[in-house]
């Protein structure tokens, strides 16, 4: 297929810190180059190779920090786990990790998107305690997400969601929120019988993303609750088609997708630094009092809007592969 | 090490229907025997062959229902994606599917509890509308687990929760649950750094199980409405160990256990074969009333306790081997 | 596709020991059983268990080997691999082993035939010092190979052979030999391009079996002796598709196959029971000597054949799906 | 473990091209820069990153080959697998891929070197009919190796070898050739027991290669003309361990590796790429003349050495991974 970095730039865009009042102010370019497998403008079905230098690492900003495992980071884990650590802002644990992921997954959403027509929107549905359940999923688009910058596109929802995200910034804290996603027009079929059922993968790769606590599709932890006379999905025709007339199931029967959207919620907690001073103890035990310098994010959830959705194009990408090795004509 | 098939059995026994007068009347011996990879009581250490006999396979009982797809089951995504389905009770769809997960997983569970101490309790937190979040899990045990048929520790939230099940069943309906389950003496340091990490793998694990809907770990979807000062886990000293104050995040930073309890809930719909009549369509658009007949299981999240028990050993398992392969000497 | 265990049972039986008197005598069945996939003949597309029993094990009848590591046996190798080993026969090294391959690879062999017209025909190429070079890959068939039961087409070298395998037999001594192997009408374009080249692939499948020492393909190791111009296959028109005018390629450039006939050789060692005396030592490095009892296959090639070809079949298999998951309309 | 660049440029050194008057005049500097998982000179656990530029791409050079697919290359089979294919040089069929593969093993080779005394030496063995059968595999070393531009360290038969290249050459053609390789000191145990036995992986490896066409360990090929008598390594005692008093397995007994060196050879075809004229055909059947311009390797073995060096160190490496996984304490 044809593909340039203009086509990868765009979700790394969505996702760079520093675009408004609420993120971080690092300046990170993020530029994208297309190393191999592209020649003229066209894969060439060989593997692809990207890279986006990183342009603003200083070791120095995380010098004090490094003594001390910073509270619910992956400082003490990575330590123990490797016996050693990288110095600076977390290493591997980073969230620039998710360049990688956002500029493989923004490929995959290209081919997806012009193969089969999928569309993959997702947006911010809460913020602490604000929720903004009334978004109609058959047909919000990125561009009324990107409308606000919190990326919820209720804009009374998204007005509240913007408060509750400066008033944990005014108060040096930070908070948690919901990012929904919705995928339509994926083919019937997708997601393997067993271990690799397609919401399995799905919420393996939401679960991956850092500071995620929770996934649930359809019906949800709601699904719990309810009597199997209402939560079923009765069949109907819809054009050449059997549709559902609900969808508690979220798009998926059995660990395969049945041709309706496929709907999902993925939790995140709040960003765990904070400019709060904190009590805790360094590697030997002993106590310390640690307070973030800088500014940092408070909120993670509207920068990552695009890390759930490319996450969500190499879950379908690689249940598309898999299924067209099976049967040729999907 | 050593290993029986009575190693096996005791939690493939727990997970047989036909247990109680809840459970769908299906008399299954599910007998399991090992073919290879033991010899003289001891693994071998190469592959370990079991069987569990399929006794009460009786395809005539499906008979009727395999013209139409079943609402809420794989019927219809069965069909679509292999073009073809097994006649009799959804086959590869079918709950029985699991057993090989809990034989499997008993292998793990036993090799964890005897190597590092590690155990791992799984409980019915709520049935329906009926919670149970007053348990324990630094204490609770499968006996108190198993105390009471609906697996709850609680016997005040059993006995509401057994007359929910008998409600749904009463009404010729079902209804859902959510499953709790901890993980304790975990070594720190399981977990892989991006897309393998020990929750996201969790994730995978229980929503490859029939019928679950959601997942969290620690704080959860809670989390998403936390700010960081509260969620942060401050370290303190634990013995000659840093462990943390509170457990929002679970037993996991970065992907990584970090030696407090493992702590994570699932959700499961309520089962999809009802005794109540649905309108649905046939696979060619025609409308249909169905209704199940004989007796079924109304609720799931009993006998799920010992699958997700198992699969969560062999994701603990796996994520040993991994972390072995790195750190001999874990 | 149609699947009975008749299908696979016609590769098992020829692997069978017991046929001739060449080979050895224990009467084993291998009965294959299809325990799942399969519904009225016809594969259902997901996981197909097949269960060949055993029903001839004597671990008496190893008794008295299982003290001292026989020599170019596995004994040792396992014993320290694992700490511990099987007592009887080898356990996994064992050459039963192949059964399970033998099975699964029939019905991907199946599946090349039927659908894509895919012919693996292997037969014996040398016996010792005996070699048969004369025989025409592009014609040579499953009747003409079985026809004598050293499993070589050109019967005077058959004799030879034979003779070879007798003569060795005479001397409760074993012999080696060399197994050849074409596959007509692959598709082009099989085969990943790194580390997964069809050779590659092929090359792994057949160092993986028992006794197997090496491995060549086309010119093999007669094309290091080779000049480029005379190596070197030019493109011909061949009806709808280029062909080449010679095959020192063996059927694939660039580690993927290019339409023509693949062709490979695979060299196994004297099989290492033997009923003459062995001066070795035991565990403890005391000397023993070691003969065997009972009678033992002086040469395991014969029996190889079907091996070779069902595993090549599961190569084939393996990349044709995997191209396909790239191009469907293969 | 302690790793710079240089640790890694030393292989990547040795296999660079224009290194000698026999060896293709591109420039590369071929310098690799250390991307990420390094920190303070020491490696952090986490994924190394590598990164070597193309200083020296000309598209233009290949321009009027891209026409016509070379003749055994893999211009026809990647247009024919991917529908289309690089211009320039072969794209990923290039012999440039092999740098990433020498890059990853030069790191594993440290690890081996410096945790167990892993030991890998590769020579020149053969160049068209040229042999050097009588290198002490024992004591070989890569200084005797480097010391003639052949890479072969028997100096008679380096000269002669020598002359062989230089007829190719002075006749616008290529010659083939063997590479040997030994591993000496590799722990007893490695080596999974059915589709990845040591040798298994070993051939693919060396399959995978460019241009190579065969594969043999221990006794290889000749083994195949073998008794058993002969043929079986007996047990000695050799310090606390057991060894064998002769080396026909090749140091592999079951697919495991038994403590005695580990000794093979792979062939590779005279190159492709030659100066003489051959007729061939275009991709539409018409006969075209092609001869390629510029100089040209006529013989790759010499740079193969650092190439199957370093994929046997990834080979070791893989499986020292997974045996420690089962047993931590190797």
């Amino acid at each position: 297929m044809s593909l340039s970095e203009e086509d990868i730039q765009v979700q790394l865009d969505r996702r760079r810190p520093g675009q408004s009042k609420m993120a971080t102010e690092r300046k990170e370019a993020d530029q994208v180059t297309i190393l191999s497998g592209v020649e003229f403008g066209k894969t060439l079905g060989t593997p692809i190779g990207l890279l986006v230098a990183n342009k603003d690492q200083r070791p120095g900003d995380y010098g004090e920090m490094s003594k001390v495992p910073r509270p619910s980071h992956a400082d003490y884990t990575y330590q123990q786990k490797y016996g050693t650590r990288a110095s600076s802002g977390g290493g591997r644990s980073s969230a620039r990790e998710s360049i990688g992921r956002v500029a493989a997954g923004a490929i995959a959403e290209k081919y997806l998107r012009e193969q089969f027509g999928i569309e993959i929107v997702a947006w911010v549905s809460a913020v602490g305690h604000v929720e903004a359940p009334k978004i109609d999923s058959d047909t919000v688009s990125r561009e009324q997400v990107d409308a606000h910058i919190v990326r919820c596109p209720d804009p009374a929802a998204a007005a509240a969601m913007e408060a509750e995200v400066l008033a944990a910034r005014a108060a040096k804290d930070s908070i948690g929120g919901v990012v929904s996603c919705v995928c339509r027009n994926v083919p019937v079929g997708l997601g393997e019988p067993v271990f690799d059922k397609l919401e399995a993968l799905l919420a393996q790769a939401m679960l991956s993303l850092p500071a995620s606590k929770g996934f649930e599709i359809g019906s949800g932890f709601a699904g719990a609750q309810m009597r199997g006379s209402v939560h079923n999905d009765p069949f109907v025709q819809k054009g050449d088609r059997l549709g559902t007339l609900t969808n508690y199931s979220g798009g998926v029967q059995g660990g395969i997708s049945n041709g309706e959207a496929i709907l999902f919620r993925t939790a995140f907690k709040p960003v765990a630094t904070i400019g709060q001073e904190q009590t805790t103890v360094d590697m030997d035990g002993k106590e310390v009092v640690l307070a973030a310098k800088g500014r940092h994010d408070p909120c993670v959830v509207p920068r990552a809007i695009p890390i759930v959705e490319t996450m969500t194009a190499l879950v379908l990408m690689d249940l598309l592969l898999r299924q067209r090795s099976r049967r040729g004509n999907i």
